[in-house]
């Protein structure tokens, strides 16, 4: 098999939020996919030992912010590569809470979603995640990242705990990568 | 709500194919995103009303085709606003046959996978197939067409059965615009 064929699917770049509780959290994603239109329904797959899994879980809801072209690899790595167990992944960042009680992203987003949990899935690693929408918004019209463009362009990495994580042969010089949690 | 915003969720453009028995059939979807690496699984959601949920659901097999830039928008029509039920669509188009016996298109593709479903959720008018891959082939080194490319540059359309449709209001001076049937 050649499993970088996997690597030809598309996908936007996200950040799914969630709470529990008056505790916020949020992770990088790139599996977030519109299901039904009437009524609107996304689905979301997430790691099952990442925090944000466990907020939504315990909740029942979630947000996602779609991100644009121009976010930061700073911003990336915030939500991509931390564990909000070790850290507030939202100090410092521009947010509102939505009628769920969840915290949406402004920042650096192009759109945001809001959604209540009506079915999930559990496929080994994760967990898919259906999700009604209740709230949506338009917030720039900046042009939207997409997965391919943060790897390309953007020359972002991806972290083992991510569906679409392929082991890479590291260089016989370089020194054995340090262990990162992007954790989608 | 501003249902708009969940038009910049990202996505790539497929054919996605199934048999019943020794009849084949295929559809156009944006929907197939991998759910995790190890083994390597794929989510698809497909129209409950479409004949190729009927194949996947009867022989519990599909394959995936990535299309790149260059499909012409006569192979989208082809096997997006056509149905199975009236005509052949793989008649004239390259495919072969894979081990699980489903036809893996050829023709436009950058990337072909073949999956066996393991799971499934309904979702009201879809379902979501969670199939694990036993084969996956890189065809072509094209780039990928993405969900937006093909609205933006190609001027491509969303049937009323795709998740992601939402109506538009047609001009006053225009017919009526005839039903269609992409049916992802």
């Amino acid at each position: 098999m050649e499993l970088k064929a996997l690597h030809k699917l598309g996908y936007g770049l996200y950040v799914v939020t969630s709470r529990k509780g008056d505790r916020f959290n949020g992770q990088i994603a790139n599996t977030v996919f519109q299901i039904t239109s009437e009524p609107p329904t996304i689905a979301v797959s997430i790691n099952r030992q990442n925090l944000t899994w466990e907020y939504i879980t315990a909740s029942g809801v979630l947000a996602v912010s779609v991100l644009c072209q121009e976010t930061p690899l700073s911003f990336i790595g915030r939500f991509g590569f931390k564990s909000g167990r070790d850290v507030d992944k939202l100090e410092g960042v521009e947010y509102r809470l939505g009628e769920t009680g969840a915290p949406i992203i402004i920042d650096n987003a192009v759109s945001c979603l809001e959604a209540k949990v009506i079915n999930r899935m559990d496929v080994g690693t994760h967990t898919i995640f259906v999700a009604e929408v209740v709230g949506a918004e338009l917030v720039s019209d900046r042009t939207c990242m997409s997965y391919d463009y943060y790897h390309q362009i953007k020359r972002g990495k991806t972290p083992p705990s991510a569906p679409s994580y392929v082991p890479e042969q590291a260089p016989r010089t370089a020194p054995r990568q340090k262990g990162t949690a992007w954790k989608p």
